[in-house]
């Protein structure tokens, strides 16, 4: 194994395709990104790919090692094949990684957009140094990724991590999966906004009250909350309470170390993470010994392509 | 490896010693049952339990490899101490795996009931054949242990499969820890006895009806059910629910392919587990080639010390 080795990371959106290099030591020694331009097909998504990455190592002059891909969606990773992408209409059974393996005459790793955040966080983030540790990501959904053993867990058919799907109360509101009561019912971007609403129509004075319902986002809410606003300040409070729930009884399952909490909407930073924090400890049974940290992500906006890279690390 | 190798087996309860010779096929070749006399204190115990190996092993004309020990309780199964046990009193830090080596002069393994009741199913019961379950003890309290990749799961500090305290309602009932809406405040047997008292309090007409408040038990229920009893009926049928959000749950979060469940409760059978399943399926997420199995645990009685026997066999 040479110390130089270098890994290419891909984080395949709908929109966008962004790739690294990042060194062993998780440096990034270039990054790009591109239109990922889906409406041309398959074959050509995966050509700009390749073409991105053989870029990349012309512009760093360099070789590299093994290539990684990150993507939402249902991903079969020990086969590298990509069954379901709601951001890619048509992906469906696509052999993604023998097509970039033909392409590139490199060895190719897929995983799911949660998957590969939570490792990128666990090798070169917050959760550097822990054992075991979950990802959540907050934004329209949320998703969960678990490292167990220092490797991501991905359970008997590939999709464990479903943490924003636990029910916490099978009476609760209805979840953009119609079931009720799950954790994203409350905390996801749709759940934030009902919440909100409804505070709002109770006539409850605050900064919020001058923005129409239909252009209301969590930044908003995050804005106002800076600001003082007691409404935005308590939505936010409340978010953390049902977040900790949920940590708190994987906490209960799992005995983790951490929680990293990454996403649009986790940019209210200890707004949600204080209270997160609190309820957490309320839920977690106190053994001895047994500390649950929750912190916030590192890896931002880098963490779908540096962790895309991280699988790749991970394969040699 | 020899093919006749066998591995002892010891149940720690705070009543009796069961210990069993085990061979790596899972048959029992010598049992047995002895008073724990933990009233003897700790060095009388430790020698009860190396007399009960030596004369198994005499009585049974073999030797064995390794032993292994379940307790309930906290372990460190690591270093084979025992931190805590609730029905060992004075019992705080105890060596066992030292001592018990000194005595025996043989490899000795230790971890709590939970974990060794999972492994035994999964190894020798209803669990054999699968990679990630859990298996669920339904009791005075709930709990849990799990079997991810093939081992026990314990998590960072050892204390992982606390299935019984996931807040399933942060309003709910208060349960025997404190804390509000747990798994156990519903299913576990002070949960059932309250859900019961309160159905015949409405003035339900029920089997249950004679029985005095302070001596019901489980046991009453399932035998009122197994008559037709519509008041017991409804109260397993609601066991199962709880249950089956739990199982789900945790479905979500780790893809699972079963979950085992055990236990004295669980001899009301699918009157239990038939409902568990409808709500599991209800709760868990449909993700194709995603399915978890619900069955009744096989071991019985036998669980802890074949459990015992399997963790001493999985350390040779």
């Amino acid at each position: 194994m040479s110390k130089n080795e270098i890994f290419a990371g891909i984080d395949l959106g709908g929109t966008n395709i962004k790739a690294c290099l990042l060194t062993r030591e998780g440096e990034i020694v270039a990054e790009r990104i591109v239109g990922c331009e889906k409406e041309g097909g398959v074959d050509h998504v995966l050509d700009r790919i390749s073409d991105l990455i053989n870029k990349l190592c012309s512009s760093a002059g360099c070789r590299v090692s093994c290539v990684g891909i990150g993507v939402a969606g249902l991903v079969d990773a020990e086969k590298a094949v990509l069954l379901e992408a709601p951001n890619l209409p048509g992906w469906r059974d696509v052999e993604v990684g023998c097509e970039l393996k033909r392409r590139l005459n490199l060895p190719i790793k897929m995983d799911n957009d949660a998957n590969v955040a939570a490792l990128g966080e666990y090798m070169f983030g917050s959760g550097s140094g822990v054992k075991n540790m979950m990802m959540v990501t907050l934004g329209t959904g949320v998703g969960g990724g678990l490292i167990l053993e220092g490797k991501i867990y991905r359970g008997s058919s590939g999709s464990a991590g479903e943490f924003g799907h636990m029910t916490i109360d099978p009476n609760g509101p209805i979840c953009s999966c119609g079931r009720r009561g799950c954790i994203e019912a409350y905390i996801g971007t749709r759940g934030i906004l009902r919440r909100t609403k409804e505070c709002l129509s109770k006539g409850s004075s605050s900064l919020l009250s001058g923005i129409r319902e239909e252009e209301m986002t969590p930044k908003h809410i995050s804005e106002a909350a800076e600001k003082g606003d007691e409404v935005a300040i308590e939505i936010l409070r409340k978010t953390g309470y049902y977040l900790g729930v949920g940590i708190g009884n994987v906490s209960n399952l799992l005995n983790l170390e951490m929680a990293v909490i990454g996403g649009g909407v986790s940019n209210a930073g200890e707004l949600i993470l204080g209270p997160a924090r609190e309820k957490t400890m309320d839920v977690a049974l106190e053994i001895p010994g047994r500390v649950i940290e929750i912190k916030s992500a590192q890896l931002g906006e880098k963490a779908g392509m540096v962790g895309a890279a991280c699988i790749a690390m991970s394969m040699v």
